[in-house]
């Protein structure tokens, strides 16, 4: 039984910090590092990168949509061409920073709107497929498991993760419960550590109608903002190595 | 005798044009691609890309100070940290590009106000040369002849190329007359020719003084903007053509 | 008979011009000036504003979405909340340039995607159609004619300018056929030019079906970019001189 | 005796809050809020007057240089003519919605890199007094006391605030030692508080080489960021109290 445990990363800009990274990284096995268009400027990625080596954690590439204000969790209604131009750049960016600090780039995960317009609509994730297929460096794709996104990396010939959430509800038909209904969040860190244990062990999850869906578990988020995201981390990496869940990167 | 022809393509931005070149494409051997800090976004850069590879031109990355309303021409306190980041940025975002194409990257030439403080600042010009060097790939190092980065690049054991101006006039010293003068500019197209020549031919050029200064020229750099920009690199290429001195890239 | 005849205005960035604004000039009654987000850096803003000016045309703020490489014609999905407050800061930044110059903020017209989503989401409308009233000045509001813009404004209490387009052909309901289809764009001057009559002479158009339909005509826009808006925008002048309509701003 | 206390605000930036705004509110009498160059997006702006409002303090315009990575405080090259550009662009946007939301704009300090040039320069100095004077509404200029910026606005006609810091030393001839000198930061929250009343009630500072320097002291500065700013703003406010020193605005 194997699962990785990635998070964002070098979400600052500027002057502006976020979240705790120093913090997590002894809980993670890999790190999205945001690449300059949603958050990150080059010191920051660099700094990040370095960080990131030094606990021998995965690093990858979290391009998202050129939104600072926004923090790239705004849709923008991109050619599949424009995205798949701009999800290069950013690649081939941090790719460079992670090159010159010895260290090798292992994976691509869109960042926020691109990751959720990707996980259903296969021009764009073909678009971003291509861009992670094209930087080379045989990079892994993470995509939300069971989106059009994974189908998308399979189909170029990517190895790809399928992403799984511990603090989100499923519904039946797998997806993400969206966070506009009102049960959209699991309530409880013990909810999440089961619902997580649950979707590595059993490769399933209990939807918010009480029925249990398939759902492959490969890569699980853990969120590096928020009050409680340390606190989150400790309790979900303790429980996999309780139940003997080998944590490491895809 | 030999000389590289090099421009600055890719200029554009968004839904703003700059420069003919496609026109340019067959007067040169060398094209600086702008890299999305100071002009040209993703979508410019590839297509730039494409049109450089099926005219057989060597390709640089022509990073620039993060300065869309200025073009990256005016100066920019950053410190050498905060500019080898993000000369690195700039390069990989470019080499990506590059490699997907099927191209391989092959030079970097700084932009306005980076090239010129960079000339001048010993400390900036090695945080160029550092990021060119970790960027890998052996790429070569463009600077001004007889500059900080030329010495830095050196220094740095990098490949340099020397680069000198036919429509600009030259001090005692070696330096371009600054533009704030009212002879900085080279007054006809002949005359521009006649000084290309004798830089290329005979290693140096007549200073405004009137002496003889001894400068290296390895590169000279054709205008890609300006009304004149095709009548000017036809008449540079044919008189080099007319003078048996070979065009190709460093 | 009386028509505002319309045009955006001041939309180079930096070192990038478009159109051919001092040649529009003559031909117009009202100039929808850039504000920054998606075109129109503050010296340029300046320069359009004297412009204008000095050609007696009636200044309207043209605030788009923060997105100068897609021009701000790629839809971004923002809350009312931010389109309300980046309206506003628009409007505000370019009626401080007008008042510095001795004029007076005339009209409001949002730009590319903004124009369009406001005219088929109210929340939005109401969000822009809120920013024009609380910016002062009394300002006129210009949306496309039908569109829930026009209705947000004239709930709000604004006065409106109902806008109708001569080079676009219309569908049954009254509504622009889609660039996406073939018969989208009015295909000669002629036609153009005598469906620009009909729309301000009978307040009405024929669809791309054949069918009369009604509109409210009472500004039209003239696009200031594309190789023939110079010819275009005589023709169209000529033609509501030689038949008597009068053209000024609202 | 009177003085104000200033304090910089609003300086977050779409996800990325910064300082303890509401805390500070109670121990200032005006503030300045950052208008989208540097930092504040037009939501943070509106919530931030919205706050200051609330509060009866002051408001002012904080316009800075467009670099949100250095936060306005890297030295830019810009013209005087772009200085006032942009300068009155800044003030306008927040005057917008200073008076949508009731109030009326006060004064216009300017930020890092941009205050700290035209305290020297004065040509930048008179285009920021222009841009203030042109903005209308009879603005405050806040400039560093005894420099260039303060002559400009009084050369302008307009009222102007001299600025003193009660955190930094100050040199024989009355101005700042610079950052980069080990003694440029006083030491403790109790000298500082000694320093900020001297200043007030003797218009004097004791400079690093224990020279007593005349120094007209009408607005002192508040640091909103930092571990102490909270701490040190209260012990400033609690000192001025006790010496019945009246706090207002200018």
């Amino acid at each position: 039984m194997i699962i990785d445990l990635n998070c964002d990363m070098g979400e600052g800009y500027g002057p502006w910090p976020m979240g705790d990274d120093p913090g997590l990284m002894q809980y993670i096995t890999s790190a999205n590092i945001a690449c300059g268009f949603h958050a990150g400027d080059p010191v920051i990625m660099r700094d990040t990168v370095r960080l990131v080596l030094k606990h021998h954690v995965a690093i990858g590439a979290h391009p998202g949509f050129p939104d600072l204000q926004g923090f790239g969790r705004r849709n923008l209604q991109m050619s599949p061409e424009e995205v798949y131009a701009m999800t290069l750049y950013q690649i081939g960016a941090l790719q460079a920073i992670v090159q010159a600090e010895g260290g090798t780039l292992h994976h691509v995960k869109p960042h926020g709107a691109l990751y959720n317009m990707a996980a259903k609509d296969r021009k764009l994730a073909d678009a971003i497929a291509r861009a992670t297929l094209h930087a080379g460096g045989k990079l892994v794709l993470y995509g939300l498991s069971g989106s059009a996104l994974v189908e998308a990396g399979q189909a170029a010939g990517l190895r790809t993760a399928s992403e799984v959430f511990a603090d989100r509800t499923y519904q039946d038909d797998g997806s993400l419960t969206p966070r506009s209904q009102a049960d959209a969040l699991v309530q409880t860190i013990d909810q999440a550590v089961a619902q997580a244990l649950q979707m590595v062990q059993q490769q399933r999850v209990v939807s918010t109608s009480g029925k249990a869906v398939g759902l492959v578990s490969e890569t699980l988020c853990l969120h590096g903002d928020g009050a409680h995201a340390l606190e989150f981390a400790q309790a979900i990496h303790a429980a996999f190595k309780a139940n003997a869940v080998e944590m490491r990167a895809f």
